[in-house]
């Protein structure tokens, strides 16, 4: 198994993408890593980091010249064809590679997935999914989409749906995950017109005899109880399930610095605060995004990951790992197969 | 001063409003309220919890027969005339009272607050604008619309601006409150068509010279900083908003939650989290919407609040105290003038 990394995205430049490269080349005896992007700052990295030489056999470089910045448009991840992002793509296009990874512009890295790889058939939109903690424990949630569009129609929700209920069967192994729908309220006849039309089509597809009688609809979900482990699968336009998945970032980040402020109050708040370390650590391990790892683009022919740019070791490690689990589990040609 | 509280709307009976009218009543020497509602079970109640009788003097009742559920539809409100939701807002439609607050059902308070006292000459759609904790120490911001809509146009969401601007000067003392427009990212190229837009002339509109240069836009906020303090004023449409407010509201819920279980584990642990009981308390009460209260329904010929339905006497307290400043303030008064 091969993966296609571009290290260039990294807000931090590519110290911690090799970090985590050399933790799952250890972890994973079947997986090579190719990492794409300027040589001279790879080498010098590997250098620092690769302590074990024998794992430097399953690492190979693709030397490349142009790094994509947040300030080139949409169209640089097609027009620049020697960035480290292009050539990562290529390397699935070119079944040199089974996967890629990147925590470059998201709006790029759409661009260049889109013209190299392509849809796949029957899907007219792809989706950024993450993978993200519940309540529950050991019960995850995936949210599509959350920023490859803004508005989606009808038949796209019905297909983020079906990608997601897709997913969960082959890499959660649920036999029938419970879909909803993100909505403001749960009565059929709240929210867009959008969603109130999705809603009643996929009511009536689901049922009995129906095409898509094998999916489990459960119908509208609150964003309040997103996280809350009620459903396997949440499916909503681009745009507000990205609102979501910042609101909630954004609230666990503030509540966590207000307790962690709350400790530093006096001596004895300290003393409580340094003993209820494990608490805290515990739940943040649990619950922080860096642990669940970045979102698949899912619905184009390959199999395309995005991480953070913000991310750090841990949080690459973490993406990784879904990435070698969805080419495990050859997700992609199991939707090809069911879209057909 | 006069308050008319429809008190049938509280999920868990008329016993939390009553006991929060009594605390405001001792609180505040010049407010009478009116009680409006079911009178046999408004005067148990007040049996139950009056104990100083001489406070009595300014608690009436106005006997209604009917009470709006949320199985009615959004008419209940004008078509049940006798409800107490609708005999409450006739209270200020009539000049008997200064102000209103029901947690009954909100599209049936929209359509009678429409219906009976209309919007503000100038203002198409009026929003729902809760006052929300931001992590800077008492700074608050307020979020609108949060749910009285579902789309808004570019000349809506500005008159949401203005309206924000007026209540921040009016009641917060701000004298040039910061307004952010939500976005899923900071750029003016981001985001759906009509945010893009309300950007552009946002911008030209507040420029030296120009008609609003008395505005201070910041441009963009995105959801994960709509409780950093950094802006007074987030405009959005309902829909939007209505996700941001139920997506924080759920993650804190849940952190809490998570907290409090992992405090659980064993002896130790519950020692510790009984001596953290008063940071989390802290934190708590300057976070937790309880405490800053329902939300003005701003932009109709009145001054109407909506709590929730399931508050508490804490909430229900705490919204009582937000329609008086905005009765002393003649907020409604003041974006009449502004506007024209």
């Amino acid at each position: 198994m091969k993966i296609a990394f571009d290290v260039m995205g990294s807000d931090y430049g590519s110290l911690p993408t090799i970090a985590a490269v050399l933790e799952v080349i250890k972890e994973f005896k079947n997986v090579e890593i190719c990492l794409v992007g300027d040589e001279k700052q790879i080498n010098g990295n590997l250098q620092i980091l690769l302590k074990n030489k024998s794992l430097s056999s399953r690492i190979t470089i693709l030397a490349t010249t142009q790094v994509i910045t947040m300030n080139d448009g949409p169209l640089a991840g097609i027009r620049m064809t020697d960035s480290s992002m292009n050539q990562a793509i290529q390397l699935v296009k070119n079944k040199k590679a089974d996967g890629v990874l990147t925590s470059g512009s998201t709006a790029a890295y759409l661009g260049a997935c889109h013209f190299l790889l392509g849809e796949i058939k029957g899907i007219k939109r792809p989706a950024f999914m993450p993978i993200m903690p519940t309540l529950i424990k050991d019960r995850q949630v995936v949210l599509l989409d959350v920023g490859a569009n803004i508005e989606n129609t009808v038949d796209e929700l019905i297909n983020f749906a079906l990608m997601g209920h897709i997913y969960c069967q082959t890499i959660q192994n649920i036999s029938r995950p419970k879909i909803g729908l993100l909505n403001i309220g749960i009565e059929e006849s709240k929210g867009p017109e959008v969603t109130k039309a999705t809603y009643a089509k996929l009511k009536q597809l689901t049922q009995k005899n129906e095409k898509l009688s094998f999916l489990n609809f459960h119908g509208n979900i609150e964003p309040r109880n997103v996280l809350s482990g009620d459903v396997d699968i949440i499916i909503c336009d681009g745009y507000s399930g990205n609102i979501v998945l910042k609101s909630v970032e954004g609230m666990a980040s503030l509540l966590f610095t207000l307790i962690k402020n709350s400790y530093k109050k006096n001596l004895w708040t300290k003393f409580l605060g340094l003993m209820s370390i494990g608490i805290f650590k515990n739940i943040k391990k649990n619950f922080d995004y860096k642990n669940t790892g970045g979102a698949q683009l899912i619905g184009i022919n390959g199999i395309a990951f995005k991480a953070h740019g913000s991310s750090d070791k841990k949080s690459y490690y973490s993406t990784l790992k879904l990435l070698i689990r969805a080419i495990e589990q050859d997700v992609t040609n199991k939707i090809v197969k069911q879209i057909q």
